[in-house]
């Protein structure tokens, strides 16, 4: 006998509750660290990370029981933290950036695909295998973006909107991308399949974008109604898990439905308050993604020195295909400007991790190409967030 | 080809979030049903959990990694809840009404565990299995009547503090029982390490509520020095789960240090910003707590006569055991404020689901025992509810 009876019937939630509790201290002290050294605290949280990680300390599993409960936070957390950068965008300022967002987004699209594709096929890769690790450079991930933008303060810039009009684009083409070279990967690719995937896309975006905010606005009162405690809190959490799941239904990523959720409540009256009570829930569930997007690097790929240098290359082509795109699309804004949109651009973040993963499922990349392609996804997560700063200090 | 591609790598993050939906939809809506009908929100929450759980529609699971993920956020729920109550629980108030507390705690243990061991044996059960059932007569949830006294509005009142303390000793006077008794069941019983569970379980409890609150006011201005946003509102979460796992290592039940987390913070100067940050925290993760709670119980059990037999005699010795703990032992108040005592101690919750199960996975209680006791869990715990927001009524 043991006096730890109970503690055997709780042994699942104990073990994942010690993930838990070491991924949040250690975001927390990660932040705090690079904040004292006067860099985003969202950098020091994907370093620890890293750190915590299988391929170091191995404290925080993503495979397994235990890494489901671990994915679904951080899926939560990305959801939370889009909600509340849909929160602060009234749609009808998106609008305002529309042509520049999608000048942007499609260059920022076809540069790196361009040049991802070119390195691959240099490297010795064949077309399949080179169309996909280019698909892999192409979805930007707005989450890092959103949330240095929202530590700096700078969310309600002219670039910001530009940003993330341009990186919703990005998500719908990334998404077709994606498509087109899994079929014809699997050689089943219908135009008829594409055409479906784009109208369904742009007609969830396009009506919650056009129709939501005014409907929202106007139901201000309905939400109110409730006797429940905090009613317009518990029916804007059941918006954001339904839009998430309807644009996964759809085809699209899930962080696409949070944050038109969010901008649909921007107009509202309950605004203000919403912003502060998501908050703390922002606080406690946004860390996990951020650890767990460090953890998923596999140091040990750091090792080989070819995969390092195809990584180097996947990094240039990346990085100056995303900055070429905002440069080149954002007109109309003074140079620092474009820079900084390009820039905000420029991290992969998890969308790339999934695609890299995907191929790696259906056997068309292998463990070197998708080191290297990780390897390309943690350099640009890590270096914009930091040249966001520096250039927005020089923009003010 | 399909145009769902990053659906698929998304798909088991997809299906859990369509439940986690379910789940916070309809607890909500429950809530606000129950409140119309002039009962407390808990009882609808745990009701619709019964209705989208397994045993009716099949919306939630509480089985394989996708029930691991709904437990887990169970978990999380009931954590912040705990943390709440304790945050409005200073030591020193819970110290003033230690006698009374006591008496209630252990007479509310003996007399539970005495009765349903009587019925059990008069039923034709052995005596290892009586005791079993008699065990699951033996723990009070203070979950459920912790949510009631916060919907009322009472959690500073004098029967309260009696409640939370006799809670908190029969939690310590529970988990020894259940070692006994799995330790005979065993037949590996020492008197030893029945004395160092009852050592550590004491001495846990006794130096966090001596020392903790004193220690945490002194540092008050320690927990504002981060740079991080919200500095007090992160440390209070790392404590909240480091202590949990701290009970939990010690073999004590997750949600005692969880109450120990908040009631170390019922000093400090940030407790009212605590409040209202952990508020929209639990309103977001509680529901989960209630539903996960309903959805294991299996409404076929309902269809047998003989467990439905079992079933009413065992809540009767249940509430009875519990009531007289109450009446008896809290001396000093006036009969109603006893009966409150009595009553609130009555909802068995989790805490009996979870020894019923260990039991039936240890071959000790069979399926009918178990859906009997499961059944009286569910009876005491919707019961309870209502009957004190009657008496509370009254008393005003």
């Amino acid at each position: 006998m043991t006096p730890h009876v109970l503690a055997v019937a709780e042994s699942d939630v104990g073990s994942v509750l010690v993930a838990i509790l070491v991924a949040f201290v250690a975001a927390k002290v990660g932040g705090e660290v690079m904040e004292r050294l006067g860099q985003p605290a969202v950098v020091g949280e994907i370093s620890a990370g890293i750190v915590v990680g299988p391929s170091v300390l191995g404290l925080v599993p993503i495979e397994g029981t235990d890494g489901a409960v671990m994915l679904l936070l951080a899926e939560l957390g990305v959801l939370v933290l889009l909600f509340q950068v849909g929160l602060e965008t009234e749609p009808s300022e998106l609008r305002a950036v529309g042509s520049q967002a999608a000048a942007v987004g499609i260059l920022g699209v076809v540069l790196p695909f361009a040049g991802g594709f070119g390195v691959a096929l240099l490297a010795g890769n064949d077309g399949i295998e080179s169309a996909f690790v280019a698909t892999v450079l192409v979805a930007t991930s707005v989450g890092i973006t959103a949330r240095v933008m929202g530590d700096l303060g700078v969310i309600t810039r002219r670039s910001s909107r530009i940003i993330l009009g341009a990186a919703l684009i990005d998500d719908v083409l990334g998404l077709l991308v994606l498509a087109v070279v899994s079929g014809l990967s699997e050689g089943g690719l219908t135009v008829a399949s594409v055409v479906v995937l784009l109208v369904e896309a742009v007609g969830f975006i396009g009506v919650l974008m056009l129709f939501g905010p005014r409907l929202m606005g106007r139901l201000s009162h309905v939400i109110e109604w409730p006797r429940l405690p905090r009613a317009p809190f518990a029916i804007a959490v059941a918006i954001l898990l339904g839009l998430s799941v309807a644009a996964e239904q759809l085809g699209l990523a899930l962080i696409v439905g949070a944050f038109l959720a969010g901008s649909i409540f921007s107009a509202t009256r309950e605004h203000h308050r919403l912003e502060s009570q998501f908050e703390p829930v922002a606080d406690l569930l946004t860390p996990f993604f951020f650890v767990v997007t460090g953890a998923q690097v596999d140091v040990g790929s750091f090792a080989d020195p070819s995969v390092l240098l195809f990584a180097g290359l996947l990094t240039v082509v990346a990085v100056a295909g995303k900055l070429g795109g905002g440069v080149l699309g954002a007109r109309g804004l003074d140079r620092l400007d474009r820079t900084i949109v390009g820039v905000g651009m420029v991290p992969r973040g998890e969308v790339g991790i999934i695609v890299a993963g995907l191929g790696l499922s259906k056997g068309i990349v292998d463990l070197d190409l998708f080191g290297a392609a990780l390897l390309m996804v943690i350099a640009t997560t890590l270096v914009a967030p930091p040249a966001l700063k520096v250039l927005h200090a020089r923009a003010r």
